[in-house]
């Protein structure tokens, strides 16, 4: 009989206001799932996705790029069939691609019996997160496969730092259903920043991990500022003012852009808070002809994780 | 009888590579000493200077400024006397200001029966810190008066971390006998930098606070690395990479520039380390016309202190 696992992939936050192209954390209500199937047929086939119009085509497919990298590696004694079901909607800013490129490697490592490392599993998984973004870079990887809050210090070579999550932090998200095309946000960035702006950021950066260190809910609360990336890519963002606003006024620690947006995330103490920002922000986009839906989520320490 | 103390003020390292403007360490074995004396006059005096040529006058002093502004706003029932018995040179690049700047106010704090916290204290010694290099910083002075690893969040309003110091850490420190002016030194910075760049330092900055926080010497290694402001302003110190080069051959851990230079810090893992790449850097040197000091010192987790 064919051995198969199911798996949970979590949908994922990059950038963490501050830390552009380098911080990352994982949510825990949001995620696809996915089965992988050990098969005596040699290669890689994907034979379901439910949820979204993706490709069949392996090549053509995230999840199926970082499988065939993984597997044209390791050589394995057997192949694999890969269902995909979909819940988190690709172009959202919260880690779609990443979520199926970690998927696929996760599960053939699992039926394997782990011959890989969590960083070596990111690496592959790059592979197929490059046919999204057309650039290989980690920062949904990271957090969707070690779990918690991560630090991408480098991706080539890559080295990825688990940071402590503090118990009490929830997140609040609103996903916009409207497209932002990663070149488009891309593409608005200047390629210089000023000196003081980047002095700015670090600080923020090495203040914000010190206070994940230390628990320390008002560190994080002033940490979470981005004057470097923000004042650009929220122009893309309806309302994107307003929402930070009323999160902010509902008790949020912070609030910043997810990834390259649509969404926006805030995080906060406590799940009561978290729902008071989230009723916020609701009422904002409420208002408008925009379709939205909005998350909340534990921080989710876990990672990607095998389910019944 | 008038009360008065002698007290240890330490040489700094500010910056600590990729840390610009915001990281900074105390040293142990480099300090000034200060005498203040509680005096029944009232105002703020300078009565002794040793060591090195500095103006008595208190308006032009840069311990004598931060006095003043601490005593204007306290405005206590009494005067004090200082006495500077200055060891660091100033323009060395080791926080010689700083540490006279905070050594008065720390006195009259201790004098006083400690009205002030820490963070008081390096707001008035910012004052003093002003007249020397024409601006309000406390890259120097946190780390003198809080002993440590130090991050300063934000100059205004003034918000000082303390990180965690590895057991283990040693600083070896070549002072090149060589003149370099701030303004200079200011003055060949970049007004804009590379994004690409700034997020390499911000990757290394948030990886050095994890580092201090995880006593993960590996990490520190990597995270000592200074993309944006080295390139610069190694320029202005001769052979700045040849003792960079020795240095990390020793066994250091990192090596940059402290504060503006000319001083070179490298850390290390271990004293007898830190040993051999003082022995390592003296040859560099040995071989110049350039006169120069080197120092091995462990990390001052104490900072500026009462002495018998």
């Amino acid at each position: 009989m064919n051995k198969e696992i199911r798996i949970f992939s979590p949908a994922t936050v990059a950038n963490v206001a501050c830390g552009f192209d380098v911080l990352g954390f994982c949510l825990d209500t949001i995620g696809d799932e996915m089965v992988i199937r050990q098969t005596e047929q040699k290669g890689i086939k994907i034979t379901v996705i439910e949820g979204y119009d993706l490709p069949f085509e392996v090549e053509q497919n995230v999840a199926g790029v970082s499988a065939l990298a993984m597997y044209n590696s390791l050589q394995p004694d057997c192949g694999f069939e890969i269902e995909i079901y979909k819940n988190i909607k690709p172009g959202s800013g919260i880690g779609s691609s990443s979520a199926s490129a970690a998927g696929s490697v996760f599960g053939m490592n699992e039926l394997l019996g782990k011959p890989l490392n969590k960083t070596q599993l990111t690496h592959f998984a790059m592979k197929g997160e490059a046919l999204a973004s057309k650039c290989e870079h980690a920062d949904n990887l990271a957090p969707a496969i070690f779990g918690g809050f991560t630090l991408v210090k480098s991706a080539s070579p890559l080295q990825i730092l688990q940071l402590p999550t503090p118990s009490d932090l929830f997140v609040t998200l609103i996903h916009p259903q409207i497209e932002i095309k990663t070149s488009e946000s891309r593409a608005i960035l200047p390629k210089e920043i000023l000196l003081q702006n980047a002095i700015i950021q670090w600080a923020n950066v090495g203040s914000l991990v010190h206070a994940l260190h230390t628990s320390n809910y008002d560190l994080i609360k002033d940490a979470l500022c981005d004057v470097v990336i923000e004042p650009y890519r929220k122009q893309l963002i309806p309302h994107f003012d307003d929402v930070k606003n009323a999160a902010m006024k509902a008790g949020a620690l912070g609030c910043a852009i997810s990834g390259s947006g649509p969404s926006i995330f805030m995080l906060s103490k406590g799940e009561d808070i978290a729902k008071s920002v989230q009723k916020a922000i609701k009422t904002v986009y409420a208002k408008t002809n925009i379709a939205f839906e909005t998350y909340v989520s534990k921080i989710n320490t876990e990672g990607i994780k095998t389910i019944l």
